[in-house]
């Protein structure tokens, strides 16, 4: 067979088995996979390089389905490159098949999930910036995008920052069907709209017809030729080709065909071409950034520290000792210190300005090539990706999060700056954990810990200073909490994490004073909550009053609920947290009016256990 | 004085006026403000048509400062306005002052917060969409954008969206001061590129020095003349304009002037100059939609009905009694099944596309137009606008969402279409509340609840059918809850909420065949929690299991735990919840390998009521 033969009736085939696998499904979007099947034919027998044998790869090629719907093209060009079998893709959409509704790392080489429109690209863009910029070699990022996802702004944080980067190792073929899941699309098929915008952003832009297999093997070639910038292939096609009971018309989005057999029969039947996929180039070894060694910083106990200050140290020498470290910011490190990191190891920095989406994206991108990254900004901010946050879970991925600002501890500049839902967003991540440390040395052990920890780990900094009180020798591990004081009776448990330590060890001193010995326990490990100590502080006080600055909902007291949850022994617990509106104000006058400060404290201590006393008495 | 001397005086008077009250703050971003403010004078002098002695009047044009860490620029043109006096602006940035850090709706004629950036724009679009498309009122939009701000790709979906709708009321004013907090931003001074972005996005674009008065009067006639599409003006602007110790320097962002009086006699000393703002035109009266009246739907007990079915019923019946009440969706109507409601009133349907974050904007620029919006999605891409839910609290917004396709009962679209996070996000929303009902007819009561609420509330439907169980004419309210079964000495309490209702139903049903009584409390209302009922149930069975179609982190199994906190009634509780990540599968699997089913939960009441039996014998 001629190539352009060749390639025609692989997209055929790509088309009958994405009918055929949503039909057995009974689900699926056959319309949307027949739209794209001829521009992943011309990919999957002339341009990918990537080994599916050995889909780990470093000098592999990255192909990301952006438009994640178009599962059944995506699995069936892994049948056609003999990754997977004829049975593998009968399973699709069964539970426990790895052929899940929308792609998963579950199946390699897929690097990360998609499903949720717009991630694909953006997390391209973080491939991409791996290859050019720290694994320095030749592979090509390939995005295969839908027009419907071109209305996600995070689309345009892709483009903007992939031509920022210079990012000519990555091509976005756009799927033009024009055809969203109720409607047109907002541009329709005016190809000329797409390519004027990705040029003002910086992209080589070139527009074909998606049918036509001679145009777009011309067009990635012309991809694969251009240097400095990134390419678009913006392609017009028609949903649904090639069948004429579903092509080009409304209606037919996300489900699978009336008569698959007819569709089939005119399709020209069943295929079982196989594809001999090109392989990479392994001639190029992976760049290895030098590092010079070096120790995490301490700091004496008793000296004032700001926390995220005590990340910014730490994570620079962290970079100093690990060559696979890299920092990235939403344009604010001198905030956040990731600044220390970039002035450290400029070559390992990121700057990612305010685009807060394709910060985490590129974060999961650089992750998939098995960079340790980690992410900052304030923590209000990341609730912009949470999105992006929720899919990395879905896609496996490792990622380092860091948030400074938090709370209304930050002060004067209002509550937009403050975060104040950022523990019950990132708890409610699954597999995630939530640090919340109270000083400098527990920051620094914190950060190593993230390190070397798989899945999701954020860890919340804050801006003004605090004491330190753990001793640079002490252990601090994700899942472990911090007896700051007890005694053999105590009367009370407060319960505190980040900046209400302070305040919660000022309040001891003051119950101290007259008579109540209050035990304090910094729960700096949010999720997982140290379950163990909890219990044992309900069992020894049954008195427990956890104190946070953030929503009542979701954080440290909800933590300390759930800890205590089975347990049917009678503990008093009260939650105190942030439950008006925060305005401006010191930082001090912001803790004072939620009750969360030591006076706060103290008077629900003295209702605790006058309750308790009038119970027993 | 000639116009342009005014309007230069005016523009220093801002700049004197914003150095002034950073340095009294202690803190704030004067050069931020300067850069803008010759924009601003232009603007107030001889543009703006605001009624700053009738703020909230319909007819006023709206001022939207989407960089809004230039709050100095923003009160200084209160002031100069008349709309507060010296002492007020003397009080920015203390507890107790309106004039927050960044700008809240506490000072008038502020609509929304803004302060986390890329937001005001968007919301922009959602004013003057109602301007042009509701009210019918020939009120203008101006929006004062940030250049840093431009990465955000939310700023891109108002862009595309603003053309799209037409909205030639709207201007768009960039202040390009090419400096952001750390470092030049990716675009510089480079005008022509924001210029053929903008205008590739269907924008009429003009770019300008932004200190040249006369230039800038033209850009906004300009504006004013245009017809047919939105107007951005990029100026070519100084940060720190005015003062040599700051103009044009990097590091200087967020932070007062070190000299304050110096800064204060090089731009020539403190004026007190006054500006006539014009008054808007009151000539034409808001357009008001006709309704044909109509009543609740309603379902006999037993059908069954998926609730996102029964959210697009009631919403459409809804718009049929009340004019004000307008839906968004973000592309997937005909899942949400808010394609009842544009179809029914299709002038007040607005189709958003696939751009969450602009769908929520535009939600919060229409109700600060007093209109009763309503957005849906699946829920589990809410998600992708997080951010500016967090901010829409801050905005004193009133905002009903409603999330479709709630958890792992979707089934095989796979864990990327599932809303697994979405009760713990929300509730960790302020004033929020959370409502998840378990059947079509609480699914309709609901919804005209939520009309009825200030504040941010959200309802999360199942794509899957429930049984009817809610008579039509039973109480149903934010707050509540329903006793599905119940006996005067039950052993057990089964709490649920939305699918697993049905599933508790049928434990319940299991269990008393087995003579266990298990009481069924539905809380549809997750956030506030019916309290009391929780309790009863806690006093009255002494063990409780909550189930939810949720992780277990922040969902209902968390509000039914601090409900019972401060109660020292011994009371064991077990939460099943989603714990594992979820994959493709039928509906009844996923339950069951989450065990969140009937049996799952028969399970676990055996081991509760054994471990109980054993600690009382």
């Amino acid at each position: 067979m001629a190539d352009n033969d060749f390639r025609r009736e692989l997209g055929q085939q790509l088309r009958v088995d994405s009918v055929r696998m949503s039909a057995r499904a009974g689900s699926g979007h056959p319309t949307s996979s027949m739209s794209a099947a001829d521009l992943m034919a011309v990919l999957l027998a002339g341009h990918l390089r990537l080994d599916y044998s050995r889909p780990h790869d470093q000098h592999n090629d990255h192909l990301v389905f952006s438009k994640g719907h178009a599962s059944p093209l995506y699995y069936a060009m892994l049948k056609a490159a003999g990754a997977i079998t004829e049975d593998e893709l009968a399973s699709y959409r069964q539970l426990g098949s790895r052929l899940e509704g929308h792609p998963t790392p579950r199946i390699p080489p897929t690097d990360v999930a998609t499903g949720s429109l717009g991630q694909g690209l953006p997390i391209g863009v973080g491939l991409a910036y791996a290859g050019k910029h720290l694994d320095r070699l030749p592979y090509r990022v390939w995005v295969l995008c839908g027009d419907s996802e071109m209305a996600e702004g995070s689309m345009w944080e892709a483009f903007e920052h992939a031509a920022h980067f210079g990012l000519d190792n990555l091509t976005a073929i756009v799927d033009v069907n024009r055809l969203g899941q109720t409607t047109e699309t907002m541009v329709g098929w005016d190809l000329d709209t797409y390519a004027a915008r990705a040029r003002a952003f910086g992209w080589h832009a070139i527009t074909v017809d998606g049918h036509d297999v001679d145009a777009i093997d011309a067009a990635y070639a012309a991809a694969e030729a251009t240097t400095g910038m990134p390419t678009a292939v913006f392609a017009k096609t028609l949903k649904g080709k090639g069948v004429r009971a579903v092509e080009d018309l409304p209606g037919k989005h996300g489900k699978p065909l009336d008569d698959p057999e007819a569709a089939i029969a005119e399709l020209g039947g069943r295929r079982d071409l196989t594809v001999a996929v090109a392989r990479p180039d392994r001639s190029v070894q992976p760049h290895v950034f030098s590092t010079e060694g070096g120790t995490l910083p301490s700091w004496p106990v008793g000296e004032q520290v700001a926390t995220r200050l005590a990340y910014g140290e730490a994570l620079a020498a962290l970079g100093s000792i690990r060559p696979d470290v890299v920092a990235l910011d939403g344009e604010v490190s001198n905030s956040t210190h990731s600044d220390l990191f970039a002035q450290a190891h400029p070559e390992r920095y990121v700057e990612m300005y305010i685009a807060e989406q394709q910060m985490i994206a590129t974060a999961v991108g650089l992750q998939a090539r098995d960079w340790t990254a980690f992410a900052s900004t304030f923590a209000a901010f990341l609730s912009r990706a949470y999105d992006f946050i929720r899919m990395a879970a879905i896609s496996r991925a490792d990622l380092r999060l860091a948030g400074s600002h938090a709370g209304v501890s930050i002060g004067p500049d209002g509550p937009s700056q403050m975060a104040l839902e950022d523990m019950a967003a990132l708890r409610a991540v699954h597999g995630s954990a939530v640090l919340h440390p109270s000083d400098a040395n527990q920051t620094a052990r914190l950060v190593a810990e993230m390190a070397q920890r798989p899945g999701i780990s954020y860890l919340r900094t804050l801006r003004g200073k605090t004491t330190v009180r753990t001793g640079p020798e002490e252990d601090v591990v994700i899942g472990g909490s911090r007896v700051v004081r007890s005694t053999e009776d105590d009367h009370v448990t407060l319960v505190a994490c980040g900046i209400t330590v302070d305040e919660a060890v000022r309040a001891a001193e003051s119950l101290a004073a007259e008579g109540v010995r209050a035990r304090v326990l910094d729960c700096y490990s949010v999720k997982p909550i140290d379950a163990a100590a909890v219990r044992k502080a309900a069992e020894d006080t049954h008195a427990l009053i956890t104190v946070e600055d953030h929503w009542a909902e979701g954080g440290l007291g909800d933590a300390v609920l759930e800890a205590l949850a089975e347990s049917a022994e009678p503990t008093a617990v009260r939650k105190l947290a942030v439950r008006h509106m925060p305005t401006s104000g010191t930082p001090e006058e912001l803790l004072g009016a939620e009750g969360i400060d030591a006076a706060g404290i103290v008077e629900v201590a003295h209702e605790l256990l006058a309750r308790r006393l009038s119970v027993t008495s």
